[in-house]
């Protein structure tokens, strides 16, 4: 079935073989460290060891400011129209970026991918594995322009916007690119089948193909788009399905850019580009429900609220739906080794981009008698106030602030912030009040310190549903093993992307792991230091576990890219 | 998290890793067969064939013989009761099989396999494919039993109950287990995780859980369930799900003595019975919705009518959801190495198991101005003629349609050949009228010889859905390419599970290939000779492509078992 498309070189383009041959080192890398889920990755960790850093990042901020203002057209031309999106400003300026994106009608974007896949179901697995690390690859080569296209959509600290948003993204999407290629090869592609029946024996000749199962489209979040929609992005391309990245309408411009970069390797193959192309709505005129229920749609991957999410996973029908939405991650303090270890690693856990991750702890259960560490016993209070003053050392020092906390993504956060405290003003106290900073580059940025809100167990109504941003609770309560039954339930009922627990005593750790386990999340034990303790490490962690309300997409297991092509066999007899 | 259950020798029991010791050359052997797509199977492919025939079948038989009339209680005593199932009657003598099942309330079910399911889950992996393939083996030990069992349930001839519904079914069990086993083995138990960050080493332990997804229900069909039921039954108990196996309710007892030999081996283990269950309804008071809407359920398998496995991809939530409907299996005539060659295959095809099985052909294309062969030209009518003859041969002999046709297993396959046979008097012809047929051994017998009839591919009101059972088409086409064009526009709507072409021209053949491949369709060529033409191979064909409308489950791809379980994972820092 090989048409000779996509692997031959062309004029003045690269043959997606070569590419394949090209990567082939770090396809073997990042295979082996799935295989034993050793810290890997296929880049230097941070900005500062970019082998060209400062000219690098001089062209990168220069094409980013080329890009305010103008236009991101990636066609056809003739097709839909330019529109300037309004939705989309920088957190850290409040400005609208003003770039313009073509808006095309959901159906008829379905159709262009449709009709690109037809030639992109032909190029060899191998080949489609080629150009998925070569999208890669120029996506590295663009760090410091995504770098800042993600900074200013998301709110993210530059530092962040470069791994969190840059390679760290580009691990998980080689990871789903790895599996994929993995899982693929384990198909043959042809078998000679020899069996007797009776005195005759029956010989077939039978071929094997790798089918892809229609257009994906990939719903992205506002605050943290690269890092689900690479895997997704990177799964569905690599299994032979065309994709349509949907981006946040306030949050365009990072996935606008990696789709023009994924359409130049397109383009350098000879391929057609629609073979990734581009979703662009607004808020008061969303086109997600139409894409997905499109029925040349075969596969759906969606980062957000649980809401929607929920009503994907209801409503999509004959589309595999991978979903990654929202849980109230718990941290429950049965005893710790040093009372400042561990307030200030979660100190910073609630800090790090102002928790607007899908990891960060919020609910927070502490014994209200207090509880054991090394250096003696803590009371609840002693808790309480070194947290305070630990979410203080990070706030009140502009630069660490800036780097730490970054700017906030919506409006709406900000506004929900003050509900809680309102709320808590109520029916709670004040843990960490939550102020602004000062943002040392950007004055206008719309910054927000973490609030913490000491609330009783019995206001569920509270902390029983995912707060998204700077908003935590510390709830005190009578045993830490009543902690971890609340945790418990709120992880099976509201969902739990990530799950802490800081303790001493082996019992009490056992006890934690099997309970949340059989509540279907899952656990990590006693974080302390450096490590930002909702960190999630490509080829090692699967993040979300399916089982429960918290998604049903694992990054990055064997089931998040199976289903995403199936098996075409063709018999013939000798 | 191993507790020790399930893999300590028990007084008069068995080590579940023991089993899999014992089982580990068959597990490595069906592995390496997966990989190459090789012919294997695990047991003597007949009954002829089985070591110790004569006083097994002897066994065998006694045993079923005690079973009439009688009951197979599953327990738990004290929960439902016991009633006698009126819709279970053997198509070979007409008469109930009088066995009485327990009737429990399907959420009281459920909640029993969930208590099981919480034992189960904490067996190792291995020693939970240990279990599995020693079930397996005790099921070839009863070979005989389950043969009659399934003969007088499906209407099998004793030929087919044994191999099909045996030995090949066992076998795709197997396959099954195999894949389930190499998938889990990938994801490690352990992992040190190690990461500089700033100038310190941050030092994790990692352990990673296969977790069960939840209570897995087994629909299985009236006329196969076998073949279909074991792979599911053994790709989620393998993978740590507790199993309710759900039987049509007039083919109840071949599953029930399977469930009966499943919990005697989990017994044996020291493991709760109820890890696989029975559930019995009734065709008027049907509980299958209410089975596969508990929320504790996980994995629906289902086999059967394309209308209702519809309903259940449209309306089961939370559950993973496998289906094998039906398709409108066509076979397109271009042109044959030989006549008989082909008629006498094809005749084979119409009549084995009386066509009451998912890969039987219905649809043959023909070109009305005939087609050409090695032998020269054939007429459009030569090709109906030598059809009917071939046809007539079987049947026509009461010892070989015996052993061909078997018996009808529903009397509304009877009635729906009538309809055919009414509205083709009008809009059609009769190519090969249907009779009955006189059983040698059960003058009883509901038997019907296959109808094939000619109508125009205009009437696809008529051959546009499948028709379970012996009922056929003869389609005249003004080309090759337009019965090519209209099978394969089936394939994509109406759905297909096996589609057959006969070309000896290499362009026609490729075209053939490539167009239903568009369609989401695998395709078998010129297949003559002994071979059943739908015949299914385990550990080699990938039945159903989840690609048209006929199934979203293959037999047996990585998918088919990565979405049973999900992958838990606990941190803990050094």
């Amino acid at each position: 079935m090989g048409s000779g498309i996509g692997h031959e070189r062309t004029g003045s383009g690269c043959s997606a073989m070569d590419l394949f041959d090209r990567h082939r080192q770090r396809l073997a890398g990042a295979m082996e460290a799935i295989a034993d889920r050793r810290s890997w990755s296929a880049f230097p960790g941070s900005a500062r060891a970019h082998p060209d850093e400062a000219e690098a990042r001089r062209q990168g901020l220069a094409a980013f400011e080329r890009r305010l203002g103008g236009a991101v057209d990636l066609g056809p031309v003739g097709i839909g129209r330019l529109v300037t999106q309004t939705s989309e400003c920088s957190p850290f300026t409040g400005e609208s970026l003003s770039v313009q994106y073509r808006r095309i009608a959901p159906d008829v974007l379905v159709g262009l991918a449709a009709e690109a896949g037809a030639a992109w179901r032909q190029v060899p697995s191998r080949a489609r594995v080629g150009i998925c690390l070569e999208i890669v690859q120029r996506l590295y080569d663009r760090a410091f322009e995504l770098q800042a296209a993600a900074q200013h959509t998301t709110g993210q600290s530059p530092g962040m916007a470069y791994t969190g948003s840059g390679t760290n993204a580009l691990d998980r999407g080689i990871e789903a690119i790895s599996q994929a290629y993995t899982v693929m090869e384990r198909v043959p592609e042809s078998a000679t089948w020899e069996r007797p029946f009776g005195t005759t024996v029956v010989r077939l000749d039978k071929r094997f193909t790798v089918a892809p199962r229609g257009v994906a489209i990939v719903v992205c979040c506002a605050s943290f788009p690269a890092w689900n929609a690479y895997p997704a992005l990177f799964a569905s391309l690599a299994t032979g399905n065309p994709v349509v990245m949907k981006p946040h309408p306030s949050s365009v411009l990072q996935m606008a850019i990696a789709v023009e970069i994924a359409q130049e390797v397109l383009l350098d193959c000879g391929l057609p580009r629609n073979v990734v192309t581009l979703a662009v709505d607004e808020p008061e005129n969303m086109i997600t429900m139409a894409l997905v229920q499109d029925p040349r749609v075969g596969i759906v991957d969606y980062t957000g609220g649980p809401l929607f999410g929920s009503l994907l996973e209801r409503t999509v029908r004959s589309a595999a739906v991978f979903t990654e939405t929202a849980g109230t991650n718990a941290v429950v303090v049965h005893s710790a080794r040093n009372l400042q270890g561990m307030t200030r690693v979660l100190a910073g856990g609630l800090s790090l981009f102002s928790a607007q991750m899908c990891t960060s702890p919020q609910n927070v259960f502490v014994p209200r008698s207090g509880f054991a560490t090394a250096d003696g016993w803590v009371d609840y209070q002693t808790f309480c106030d070194a947290l305070a003053a630990s979410l203080d050392a990070i706030a009140s020092v502009p630069v660490r602030a800036a780097s730490v906390l970054g700017a906030i993504q919506a409006q709406r956060t900000v506004e929900m912030q003050a509900e809680v405290e309102k709320a808590v003003s109520r029916e709670g106290r004040i843990v960490a009040a939550s102020g602004t900073y000062e943002h040392p580059d950007y004055p206008a940025a719309r910054t927000r310190t973490p609030l913490v809100a000491e609330v009783g167990p019995d206001r569920h109504h509270l902390y029983g549903e995912e707060r998204f941003g700077p908003v935590s609770f510390v709830i005190p309560v009578d045993s830490p093993d009543a902690g971890l039954a609340q945790s418990v339930a709120d992880a099976r009922r509201c969902g739990a992307i990530a799950s802490y627990v800081y303790s001493e005593d082996e019992a009490f750790l056992a006890r934690s792991e099997e309970a949340f386990a059989a509540a279907g999340a899952s656990l990590s034990a006693n974080l302390v230091g450096p490590m930002p303790m909702n960190f999630s490490a490509a080829y090692s962690d699967y993040h979300v576990t399916g089982l429960n309300p918290a998604g049903t997409a694992t990054l990055t297991d064997e089931a998040f890219v199976s289903g995403r092509f199936r098996i075409l066999q063709s018999r013939r007899q000798r």
